[in-house]
This record gives C-alpha cells, sequence and structure tokens, in this order.
C-alpha cells in the first residue's frame, strides 16, 4: 500500500500527489514550512492524511527548534500550530491533530521530553487513522453488495488517508472479499483526484473502473445502474451535514431523488460535534487558476472571474448513512454521532 | 454579431468553434465532407447552428455533383442526405433539416433548378432560425428580472444558433433591456464549451459573468443566489422530455429540490413530437479521449476505460418552462406542446 507521507526518522518524506499518476515524486524534508506548503497545495491532501502530515510536520519542527528553555520552546512552538492550523480551512482533522498536539505540550517537561512527547503523538495519530480507516474498510464493505456498481467522488484512498482510505478502502475491500464489482469515478474538477489518483489507486488494486466527468453522475445514477454513491468527508457536523469535495452535495441530491442509498464513510476524528450544522462550517475557496489553466493551458479568455469553492455541504437528510471505525452510524445523526463517538465501540448504533 | 456558419456564394465559412477562444479561424471549404467533418467533431456544434449547417452543406454538395441527369443526381444526393444525417445522433434539427432539404427534391426539375431549390431551401432555414432565436430571446427576456443572477450550462449563443441564441440569447437579451443581471457560466466538462465559448460571448455583450466547475452549481443553486437555470435543448420529445447536454439533468433536479425555476430555450425545431418521451431519444456517446485528454496532455494514468455520453434527458416534471419562438408553453407539455406547434402563434398557451 503506498503511502502518502512517512516519518524517516529526521525528516518527513512526503509522496508528491500533484504529480500522481505521471511521476511518483517524492519530497524529504525537514523543514516544516515544506509540510505547510505541502498541504496547502495539495502536494498532500484528503483529510485524514492533511491531519497525519500536520501532526508530522509539527514534530519536525519541535526536534528544529533552536531553544533549549521550555518556556521559550514553548512559546516558539505555539506560533508553528498556528501556522498549521491555518493552512486549510475545511478539513477539521488538521485542526484537531493541532490540537492533540498542543495538548502534548507540558510546561513542566524539558524541551528534549517536549520533542519526544510530540514525536509519540504524532506516530499515535497516524497509527489511530491506520487502524480507524481499516476498520471502516470493514464496516463498509458490508454493505456493498456482489454485482454492485459503486459511484464514488473525489479520492479517499491510501493517499487521502494515510492509511487504508475511507470510501475507496471500503471498495477495494469489498473487492478483496471477492465480490464482483465495478466503480464509476468521477474526474472531480477542478484537480482531477478522481482521474489522476481514484483511477490509479483503483487499478493498482484490480478493481474495474470507469471513469466519467463530474456531470455524467446524474445520468448514471438515474439510469438505475449505479447502486450505490459512497463518498469521504472533510468534517461532519453534530447534525451530520457533511462537507466534502464540492459536487458531493449535487450526487446526494440525485441519488435521494433516485432512491439509491447515499453513503458518507469518515473516521471518526473527521467528525465535529463542537460545529451544531453544516451552515457553520467554512468553505474553502482555492485560486481560480485551478479552473482556468490546466497543465500550464489556459482553457478560458485571458481575462475571467472563475469562482473556486472547493467544498460543498451536504445536508443530513440526504445521508444514508456514516461510516466510521466504531460502526455503521444510522439517521437520526443528531441523536446516534452523539451517542457512538462519546461511547465505546460497543455502544454502536 | 459573429455567425458560426455563413454562405458565400460557392463556399462555406465556418467558424472553427474548437479553436474559440484563442484563435478565431475560419474554414472555408466547398467540399461537403469538411462540412461533415466539422459537425462531427464540433467545429460547428449546437443543435440550430447544425441544422443550418448540414443545409448549407447539403446545398454545397448538390453544387458540386457531377450530373446534369435529374435522376442520377437525386441518387447522388441520397447518399448525400445519408452522410449528413449520420454525422451525429442526438440533435433533432439536423435530421429536421436533411428532411427538408430532402423534401425540396422534385423528380420533375433540372438539376440546376434542385440546385437553386436547396440553396433557397438552407437559405430559408437559416433565416427561420434567426428569426426564431430573436423571438425566444425576446420572450424568455420577460422571465428574467432585474437583479436575477442566472445559472446557464454549455453554449447556446449565436455560435450554438447561427442566429440570436437560446438560453444564452435571452441572458443577452434580458441585459440589452437594461435590467442588472449577472450570469454563473458553467465549465461544461469535457469540451469546455461553457468556459471557452459562453464566457467569450458573454463578455463581447458586455454581460458579467463568473465561471465555475460544473458540480459547483448545486453549491449556488442551494445557497439562494442563483434566480433561475436556463439551458438550451438538443431535442424535445412530445412529452417534454428534454435532451441536452450532459449535465442538465443534475442541474434539473437540484434545481427542482431548491424550488429554483428552469427553463429550456429551443426554437420549435427542436421538438421532435415523433419521439413520445426521452427514452426513445438516442443518447451520443463519444471519445473517450475527449474526457482523458485536454490540450494534448493527457490528465490519467495511460490505461484507462472512460464512458463520456455527450447528452441526459432531462424528465418533463423537472422543467418549470419551455420557451419557444412561438411564445412560453407551460405545463402540461404533453398538451401543450403539441398545441402550440400545430397552430399559428396567436394559440399560444
Amino acid at each position: 500500500m503506498i503511502s502518502p507521507v512517512e516519518w524517516e526518522g529526521d525528516s518527513l518524506k512526503i509522496l508528491d500527489q500533484t504529480k500522481l499518476p505521471d511521476e511518483i515524486i517524492y519530497l524529504n524534508t525537514d523543514d516544516y514550512h515544506l509540510v505547510i506548503e505541502a498541504i496547502s497545495s495539495l502536494r498532500v491532501r484528503g483529510a485524514p492524511a492533511i491531519g497525519v502530515a500536520a501532526a508530522y510536520g509539527i514534530a519536525l519542527a519541535a526536534q528544529k527548534l533552536d531553544s533549549n528553555d521550555t518556556a521559550e520552546f514553548i512559546n516558539k512552538l505555539d506560533s508553528v500550530l498556528e501556522e498549521f492550523a491555518s493552512s486549510r480551512p475545511t478539513a477539521v482533522n488538521l485542526f484537531k491533530s493541532v490540537s492533540r498536539m498542543k495538548n502534548t505540550i507540558s510546561p513542566d517537561s524539558s524541551v528534549e521530553n517536549l520533542r519526544e512527547a510530540l514525536w509519540h503523538e504524532a506516530q499515535k495519530i497516524h497509527q489511530e487513522e491506520r487502524f480507524a480507516t481499516q476498520q471502516i474498510s470493514k464496516f463498509g464493505a458490508i454493505l456493498i453488495e456482489d454485482g454492485f456498481t459503486v459511484l464514488t467522488h473525489c479520492n479517499t484512498g491510501p493517499l487521502a488517508t494515510a492509511g487504508y482510505g475511507t470510501a475507496l478502502g471500503i471498495i477495494i475491500e469489498a473487492w478483496r472479499q471477492g465480490k464482483k464489482i465495478d466503480v464509476l469515478a468521477t474526474e472531480t474538477r477542478p484537480l482531477f483526484q478522481g482521474a489522476r489518483l481514484t483511477v490509479w489507486e483503483l487499478q493498482q488494486a484490480g478493481v474495474p473502473v470507469r471513469l466519467i466527468i463530474d456531470s455524467a453522475a446524474g445520468y448514471y445514477i438515474k439510469s438505475g445502474k449505479v447502486k450505490c454513491v459512497l463518498i469521504g468527508a472533510d468534517r461532519i457536523a453534530a447534525s451530520g451535514d457533511t462537507a466534502n469535495k464540492i459536487g458531493s452535495y449535487s450526487l446526494a441530491v440525485i441519488a435521494h431523488e433516485n432512491n439509491v442509498p447515499f453513503y458518507v464513510a469518515a473516521p471518526s476524528s473527521t467528525v465535529d460535534l463542537s460545529i451544531e450544522s453544516g451552515d457553520d462550517i467554512i468553505i474553502e475557496e482555492r485560486s481560480p487558476a485551478e479552473i482556468t489553466n490546466i497543465g500550464g493551458l489556459q482553457i478560458t479568455p485571458q481575462q475571467v472571474t472563475a469562482l473556486n469553492p472547493a467544498f460543498d455541504i451536504t445536508p443530513a437528510e440526504y445521508i444514508t448513512s456514516i461510516i466510521t471505525e466504531k460502526g455503521l452510524i444510522k439517521q437520526p445523526f443528531d441523536k446516534n454521532l452523539k451517542k457512538v463517538l462519546r461511547s465505546s465501540k460497543d455502544a454502536v448504533s
């Protein structure tokens, strides 16, 4: 399984996903600024993978911070934490990672112990995401029946999660279980995560996949061929409203209209109980150039205004179930998300 | 007003829309095979413009057909008519043009008179489309209120119609009437007719336009900013079911879900009363390379299966009104389309 981010003793190895599938280029760095740049520019992307990369990036910064005085060290690290927190606005995993790293810091520790604790916490976050996505894959695969055509959007595989994948992890697990399934993958404009990454990851796993443009999804859902729509998430509010890649909302409405199940798969680290509804989730607006230029080629007239929201909100009412590492969460989400997330695995609804 | 196709005495001048907006390149040809190639490869596109180009192409072929024997001439021309009829499968205007040209042929005429009659019929088809789109623009503009943000898909301006435009003609007419409107134009994958052509045509007309990716349409419709969705059509069945650029169905469902009016604008030549419902409309499947390659750049892994349906069907139930040159047609379309199309302009519902 290819890994988007790996700790290598005193540096971080990041797979540059903007270069895939043409080139497999790794960025080896001990400079945390480059980790932030990699997050901002989507060299590492996908909510869980961003969380892991940020944790390692903070651990890396801690190793390099030039101070032996705990107070000074913590002070400097606080700025680093803020820099990471502002690298992208929508995926909650980023903020949870930053917050966990912050909570690791004790003013009573030596700088050396702090560095060690931060490194351990980053490792732990990574291991937890790996375990969570493995569990998600298993729980979700139960929903995928033999012969299903599954439609998925954007990229939610190992590359996006630093683990087994969420929506794509489920698909790959169902295939590994011997179910004869196939996938319709949306290309996912503007950055083609579907065309570049999802197709590539599914091909590597041997799962039959056909690529479609984003706006052809409705055609195939209406045709009756698609048996379920399965996506990941960047942030899930307490209500179950889900922020995910732009276009997810449209897929959910069309699936709903055609009585096709619409599943969201995400580790519980993606759920943000502090946010009541989707209205309160900040939607990242990215550069218009991502739309107007492709591989250096401008496809529009020279002077054009383009709007580039990177995410949209799917209201909970359109979501059939949410698949987490703690099990399948059913409606009503406002009640069941809290119940599951605040309890042990045994109490899953 | 830029014209996609013009008759120039003994040749046809076709604007190569695949090169827009970078280059304004005209193809001047007296070889009808090149007209067919221009239709197949989308150098001329848009249902009404295809109809006009085919009519001129047939008139051109008639001028060059090497025969002075009427029976032989008609025989040869029949093959030409068939070649045009198979150049694209979905837009009905093409078949209606071919059929009208065929009906012009009388076995009692001299070859010279037949050539003349075919040329006149082509001119007439063009003039009728011009007049129809002018009327559509006026009738439709009534629906666009001052301050509206209108969302449109694909390209339906002068370029697509060899006239004033359908959906885009309405938008431009509303702007000319002094209404302060603005447009959200979808880029329209895979061939970017929105990003390349609609943005360009609106800029030329001075109408404020912002470009979005196709899958961001739902986000803006749900936000309440979009006051109506306005599209063209490639074929409208007797039921009102409408074939149009892939993605139209999704927009219609989302508009319906958010109580946003969804209008279809098309000349009556686009209505095909011989087809009962959308189920019977043939959907063109185009080359996967249109999806996997952009400007010579392959964006996917080398071996990938892509599906590329060029159109989808919007069921009549999602359409608020159909705007034709004979006026605004309201629900129920199965009754009102027949009433309007089989009557004079005075009987418009």
